[in-house]
C-alpha cells in the first residue's frame, strides 16, 4: 500500500501547524539535504515542451530515498480557469524500489519554493533587510511573503502585477495576514526603497520584469519566475552587476536568468554557501541574485519532511500488487476471472 | 480530479474482458502507436541504479497525450516476499499539463510486455509455429503464454526454471488455462523441438540462460529478461547468428542483449517492420531475436488503452488544487487555517 496525500490532506497538514511553521520545517530539511549534496544523484530535469507549456520530471535520490516530481508549467492555464503549475510527487524506498508516498505537489511546491527562496535570502540579503517588493502576485506570492517573514522577519511588502485582479487578491490576502502592504503603480515603483526584490511572473517569454535602473546597490533579488529556456525576467545587465547564486549549475545554465550570459560567467551553487565553503553576501553594497529555477532536491526534501510529519491515519491506495507468492502475479487475475465467469 | 486505477480496479478491468482480450487490445494500440513512431518524443529511460536494483522513469508523448511510468527492478525482492517489478503510471493531457489518470502498472506492465512480445513474434516467428519454450517461469510467464495464444495460437508449452516452486506454480496455472504443458529438465531440454523460445529471467547479472547449441535454425527467440546494463540472458554467439529486432535502438544498445555486440552491428527497429518499411522473417531457417527491454511507448499505449476502456465510475483523487480563482492558490490554505484556529 502507498500513502496518498491529496489536496485536502495537504491543506489539513499545512493548517495543523500553520504555513510559516511548515515552510520553516521544509527549509530546515532543504538545508540538511543541500549540506549532503554529494550523496545525491543529480541531473537537469527532463522537460517535454509543447506549444502551450512544458511537462517536467524531477528525480533525485540520496541512496536511501528516491523522489520524483511530475510538474507542468502552462502560463495559458489561468485564462481557462486552471493552475499554471500543478504537481504531484512520489517518494520511494531505494532498498526495495517500492513507492511509499504519492503526494499532491501543487501546494507543496509553493511551500518548498518559498522555503528555498528564504534559505537563500538568509545568506544573501542584507542582515538589516526589512522591506521586500513582490513583482508578480499570482499563486506563489503569499507563500513567498510568509517564507520571508518566517525566516527573515520581513513584514513590509510592496506589490506589483500587470493583472489588477491578481494585485487586489494579493493585497487582500497579505493584509489579512498582518503584513504592511503598499500597492505600487509599476515595477519600478515597487522596487523603490526595498532591500529584497522577488520576481515571480509566469510568462513563457524573454520578459524584462525588472530593468537595470530599478536595482539599487545592496539589493538582493530573488528571481524565481525565469525557469525555462526562453523564459526570463531580468535585464541581463543586472546579472552582470550582481553576484549570482544558483541551485544546480548544469540545470540553471539551461533554464535560468544566466541563459543569457556566457557559459563561463561565474556563479556559486547555494549548497556551498550553506556548508560554509563559499561566501554569501560580502558587503552592504553588493547586488546579489538568487537565480532560482527549482531543483529536484528541494522536492525530495519537501516530500521527506511531509512523510516524516504525517499523521498515522493517512489514506492508502493499493498500487503495488501483492500476491502471497511474489512469483505468482497471475494468481491475482485468475481469482477475478474465475469469479466473473 | 485524477482518475485512479488501483490493483483491485485493474484486476476488475482485466477480468471484465479476460486476459487474452485485454492483451489483444493493448497489442492493437501498440501497433497503432508504433506506426506513428515519428510523432513521439523518445529517449532512453532514466535509470537510478543502487546496490540491489534500479528505479526507472519512462516518459514519452505524442503531442496530445503524455505518459510516464515509474518502475523498479529488484531481483532480490521475491526472497523477501516482494515483487521484482512494481510500477505505476501517469497519463496526462499535453494541452493543459494536467494528469488524467494514475494507474497501477505492476499488472499492466505484464500485459503490455506480453502484448509487445506477441506483436513482434507475429512478424518474426515462423507462420507454422505451434510450440514455445518458456525459460523463466516467474511473474511474467503466464501473461506471455496468454499473449502468444491470443495473437499466434500457440498452445504447446515447455517450461523451465531453476526455482522448482516457480516451475510448479507455472505448470499449475498454465495447465488450468488449457495449455499443453511439458515440464522440462533443463533449459536445453525445454528448447528442444520448439519454434519459439521466450527467455524471461530476472537475475541482474550476465547470465547465459540460453547457450548457442540449444538454438536450432528457424527458431524465434523472445528475449525479455535482459534489460539492464550488465543484465543479459543469451550467449552472445546466438546474437551473431540471428537477425535482431529491437524496440528503440539507443535504449537497447545500453540495456539489451546487444550490449555485448559492436555498436555498428545491424539491428532493425520493430516499428519499421510494422509499417512495412523493413522485413520481418525472410526464411524458414533464419534465427530471429526480439531483443526486448521494454520501451516507454508500450506503456503509453497501455495507459491510453486503459483510459479509453475504463468504466465511468472510476475512483477520483484530488491531486490538482482547484481554487475558484486560479491565481489564489493561498485561498485553499487560508480557509483551513481560519477553521483550525
Amino acid at each position: 500500500m502507498v500513502q496518498v496525500v491529496d489536496v485536502n490532506r495537504m491543506v489539513q497538514w499545512i493548517a495543523a501547524a500553520g504555513v510559516e511553521a511548515r515552510i520553516m520545517g521544509i527549509a530546515a530539511t532543504i538545508e540538511e539535504d543541500f549540506a549532503n549534496w554529494e550523496r545525491f544523484d543529480k541531473a537537469p530535469r527532463l522537460a517535454a515542451h509543447s506549444a502551450h507549456g512544458v511537462i517536467e520530471l524531477m528525480p533525485t535520490s540520496n541512496g536511501e530515498l528516491y523522489a520524483v516530481k511530475y510538474v507542468n508549467g502552462h502560463p495559458i492555464n489561468p485564462s481557462r480557469g486552471l493552475q499554471t503549475v500543478v504537481g504531484m510527487g512520489v517518494l520511494s524506498d531505494v532498498e526495495t524500489g517500492y513507492p511509499l508516498l504519492i503526494c499532491e505537489m501543487t501546494m507543496l511546491t509553493a511551500l518548498r519554493t518559498a522555503a528555498t527562496s528564504a534559505v537563500a535570502a538568509k545568506l544573501l540579503a542584507r542582515h538589516d533587510a526589512t522591506r521586500m517588493a513582490l513583482i508578480g502576485t499570482g499563486s506563489q506570492s503569499e507563500f513567498q511573503a510568509l517564507g520571508f517573514r518566517a525566516l527573515l522577519g520581513i513584514n513590509d511588502l510592496a506589490l506589483w502585477d500587470t493583472d489588477p485582479a491578481a494585485l487586489a487578491k494579493a493585497e487582500h490576502n497579505l493584509t489579512g495576514l498582518g503584513f504592511e502592504v503598499r500597492v505600487a503603480t509599476s515595477a519600478a515603483d515597487a522596487a523603490t526603497h526595498v532591500d529584497i526584490i522577488t520576481t515571480c511572473t509566469a510568462d513563457k517569454t524573454l520578459a524584462t520584469v525588472l530593468s537595470d535602473y530599478m536595482v539599487h546597490p545592496g539589493v538582493h533579488i530573488n528571481a524565481i519566475g525565469g525557469d525555462c529556456p526562453g523564459k526570463t525576467e531580468l535585464d541581463p545587465q543586472i546579472m552582470r552587476r550582481a553576484s549570482i547564486v544558483v541551485e544546480y549549475e548544469p540545470q540553471t545554465r539551461i533554464e535560468g536568468e544566466i541563459q543569457h550570459l556566457p557559459a563561463a560567467h561565474a556563479v556559486t551553487e547555494l549548497w556551498r554557501i550553506i556548508r560554509g565553503e563559499a561566501q554569501g553576501r560580502v558587503s552592504n553594497e553588493e547586488i546579489t541574485v538568487f537565480d532560482s529555477v527549482g531543483f529536484a532536491i528541494e522536492d525530495f526534501s519537501a516530500l521527506r519532511y511531509v512523510q516524516a510529519t504525517l499523521d498515522a491515519d493517512v489514506t492508502d491506495v493499493d498500487l503495488l500488487a501483492s500476491p502471497s507468492d511474489p512469483k505468482n502475479l497471475y494468481s491475482l487475475v485468475s481469482q477475478a476471472v474465475s469469479a466473473s465467469v
